[in-house]
């Protein structure tokens, strides 16, 4: 008998992952839960007893349309990584200790590969200690890494906002008629994983070109082959746009932002940051061509970017959020919610669950064959299986000229 | 008598410029024109014989909407200055000459600054010729920096884009908590005038904190005031944005981004291309604190956004558009049609017309009193003066996901 349910946030936010915390909520209370508790920061604001309860947020369907809405995690993040149980065992016994004294039956935890190792280790240690708390996985990430899911939840809305960004500066980037050409160098998300990148090609429609070349990083990048397209095309047209992926390499591994110097730093994960791609080749271009450049960076700007949500993307992240609290109450612990497409066309996606041991720590590329003999586009698969996830709109509310959100919890800004 | 009118796009694109040039191509035609033609890239390609009919591109309503959506300039654009009369006289002779053959009786040029010189010099030459033509300039800036108008068209679109995207960041800011905190950089377009970086504290609401400070290029910017001001708010809060002018500039005049070793490019009328202001304040703050620091450029898609338009904006860029033939119809020329402010609330605003030799190469700053003592953020006035021009929503007309635009005109990309 689950009575309380607790919810947390982590790893980077997405445009979708508060509809699948807006999911959690709603379907706990149909389930019955008596309180619903949101962790602030994750685990590891939890672990310094930060944590609010969430009917005290979400008092009516206006606020529940709100949450859905709002950029970043609603309750805050974090990037924490469990320590493994071995010599860390007071770090678990304090955990379940906490859950215990708030009589908590389920443990929704929504995030990435890092975050399911969260709910891969807590879930086993539950068993060893024959807890009945359920611990259950609900996808986000922009990056669409999951291993075992068609999809992810937050990846549509960050592929829409790709999408309609890149038709909107590959308009304005034929705008003046350099002499020598203009070349524009578009650096989008994804260290290893080219799914958003490959969202440029999207952007391609009668009343737009699209953009000239994509570079995603499980390719080998190839400076000299790259510079002998760019200035092919730098003869045929006054302007040519290409996406990039931050984490590109060359064959040697060596990332491209590091060719220019760029930052080295690691985070507690262990993934290099990856920025100033673009710079660099905007400046490699420029001195092999003599043209105008211009290096533009979509930042988090591509994940927080809730006022251009695909409607697909946050109606599926609310069902991922309902259906890893039902499998909780069904008495499913140590699973991760999954989407399957049983059809293309029309497109038809359901959930169902996946022993969250199987995902934890795997990361899903881009199939090779999605991608052109040169390496330098995607194919027409990859843009049949991006293109139903970037349909329909969700309406944004304005108010005063502006997206109206749910308003921040306290002490997730304060010190 | 006007027979024909032909039109043309000048300088840096918005998002309403082709709202105007809806304006123009609507009033003319109501106005009893035979023909509306439309310059690419400007008096440059004009004066390599390059224009368009648009009656064969905006053929109904829906292409007249759809234009309205169209991001960066319908007919391209051009830096182009007209060179002086004396000693130049036959590049005047040859745009007279084609003026002519065409049958032009309404030039009509959507610019900033520089396009109002165009006209200027068109308009008196026309007068020293004794030709007919009339010359009208109709303004546009995402820069806000025209001289004897209260405000341009393309401005509220642009510091609606910058409100929105700024609360989405904001928000995002503090998703993780990190040890040091966290400090943001905004960059912002804006040489010689802070509208645009002012507008960075509309965002600021009940669901929004606003950035933490804003710093405008009017204001000899103090880099120890700006190290000490952080480094409080970084004691206070987990995460501090920073919204900054690409203009702004130490007490010497040397740009913040020239600190960093930013680019020296200068473009055909002697503007500095800035960029990199963000990166180098980023860097600095990292090494004074040890925090975590981004450094975010809304570039070009600030001015492109045209998915987030104002509907203000859209509408008054049209109704400056049709001004501007109304006038030439009704005789005037070495005009432009200028915005004054009748009321504050409600919000009224009207067109009228003003001496383009007035309005030439002259810059309107943000006034000094609009701005704090300390110099870092915009007071109440300005909040006032900035918020009813981002009001209302164009609804964006979506396709397969996407918001739809006007086909491209051919000539305009190829070679």
């Amino acid at each position: 008998m689950i009575k309380n349910v607790i919810v947390g946030q982590s790893g980077g936010p997405t445009a979708a992952i508060n509809a699948s915390l807006c999911g959690v909520y709603q379907a706990a209370v149909e389930c019955g839960a008596n309180k619903v508790y949101g962790m602030l920061n994750g685990i590891q604001g939890f672990l310094e007893g930060r944590y609010i309860d969430l009917s005290e947020h979400i008092k009516d369907s206006l606020d529940a349309e709100l949450l859905k809405r709002t950029p970043a995690s609603f309750l805050g993040s974090c990037r924490y990584k469990l320590p493994d149980l071995e010599g860390n065992e007071d770090t678990y016994k304090k955990i379940f200790s906490m859950l215990d004294e708030m009589e908590i039956g389920a443990f929704v935890y929504i995030g990435g590969n890092d975050s399911m190792d969260t709910i891969d280790k807590l879930s086993k240690y539950a068993i060893s200690i024959d807890s009945p708390i359920r611990f259950m996985g609900c996808p986000k990430t922009v990056d669409n890494d999951l291993a075992l899911t068609d999809h992810t939840p937050g990846y549509g809305s960050a592929a829409k906002y790709i999408a309609v960004t890149m038709k909107e500066l590959i308009r304005d980037s034929f705008t003046i008629d350099f002499k020598q050409g203009m070349c524009t160098i578009v650096e989008i998300m994804g260290r290893d994983a080219g799914w958003l990148t490959g969202a440029a090609a999207l952007s391609e429609d009668d009343d737009c070109y699209g953009p000239d070349l994509i570079y995603l990083p499980e390719i080998p990048f190839d400076i000299h082959m790259f510079r002998d397209k760019v200035g092919k095309l730098l003869k045929e047209k006054r302007s040519v746009v290409v996406a990039v992926s931050e984490g590109i390499h060359t064959a040697d591994g060596t990332y491209v932002c590091q060719l220019g110097g760029g930052s080295d730093f690691v985070d507690a994960f262990g993934h290099k940051q990856l920025t100033g791609t673009a710079t660099y080749l905007a400046g490699y271009i420029a001195g092999e061509f003599g043209c105008k450049t211009r290096a533009i960076e979509f930042s988090i700007l591509q994940r927080a970017g809730s006022h251009v949500a695909s409607i697909t993307d946050i109606m599926e992240a609310m069902e991922a959020g309902a259906a890893s609290i039902r499998a909780a109450f069904d008495g499913e612990t140590a699973k991760m919610v999954v989407f399957e497409r049983y059809s293309q066309e029309p497109y038809i996606n359901v959930t169902a669950l996946k022993d969250v041991s199987k995902i934890a720590n795997e990361a899903r590329t881009v199939p090779r064959e999605w991608v052109n003999e040169d390496g330098d586009y995607v194919t027409e698969e990859f843009i049949q299986y991006a293109k139903p996830l970037i349909q329909g709109e969700l309406t944004t509310i304005y108010a005063g000229g502006l997206p109206r959100h749910l308003a921040v919890p306290e002490g997730l800004r304060e010190r």
